[in-house]
């Protein structure tokens, strides 16, 4: 049997006594990243590069709930979790599943240190 | 570092000569599978067990396209794959990533069996 292409990584690590999983998975169209703190995948959440915006220093993310409660908040931090791997991966659109406890800035960064450790754009 | 919780598994075959791959990931509230011919996530679907449905030998399933094309064949393809994995699964529904080249009811058949290889439920 071949290998499998679909690129997969995860990790477990506690954030703030919390403990919180990151799965990461990459497909030629979209990264799909879970950040949960709670086993489910959460909200789900498309984080997409706006083709329109022409101006390299100042991208435009748009945020669209597919599943779960549309909280303003949840398009908030979907933006800066997903942001810098919709980047990193050539600017392909993010597929987030969010069910976090703590939505602190604190925990945002620190979650943010652990989906970089599952990098497999 | 503890052991992640988040049970994935995934298989590379051929289904009528065409490479298919298969990502099966185990969430508390969702299972989630992606089956794939062209590396993309494809068509985003919800595959949701009826709750209202009290006879247990037809059982119902509501299909929604949450990303990608909305078309009448997504949704049969979608119940016949995603059911039996709801079913098994203690009616968890099933978040379905569809991108087939090839959707005749052969390769569905082939399909589904790669799927029961990966079961992570």
């Amino acid at each position: 049997m071949a290998e499998p292409i679909i690129k997969s990584k995860q990790a477990l690590k506690e954030v703030n006594g919390i403990s919180t999983e990151v799965v990461c998975t990459e497909f030629s169209n979209y990264i799909f990243v879970v950040l949960t703190q709670y086993g489910k995948i959460g909200t789900l959440i498309s984080v997409t590069p706006d083709s329109r915006s022409n101006d390299i220093s100042t991208p435009a993310f748009s945020t669209k709930v597919l599943l779960g409660k549309d909280e303003p908040l949840t398009h908030v931090c979907a933006k800066h979790l997903a942001m810098f791997v919709s980047q990193e991966a050539g600017n392909r659109p993010v597929l987030l599943g969010l069910a976090l406890k703590d939505s602190s800035i604190d925990a945002i960064k620190q979650i943010k240190e652990i989906v970089k450790s599952c990098q497999v754009w």
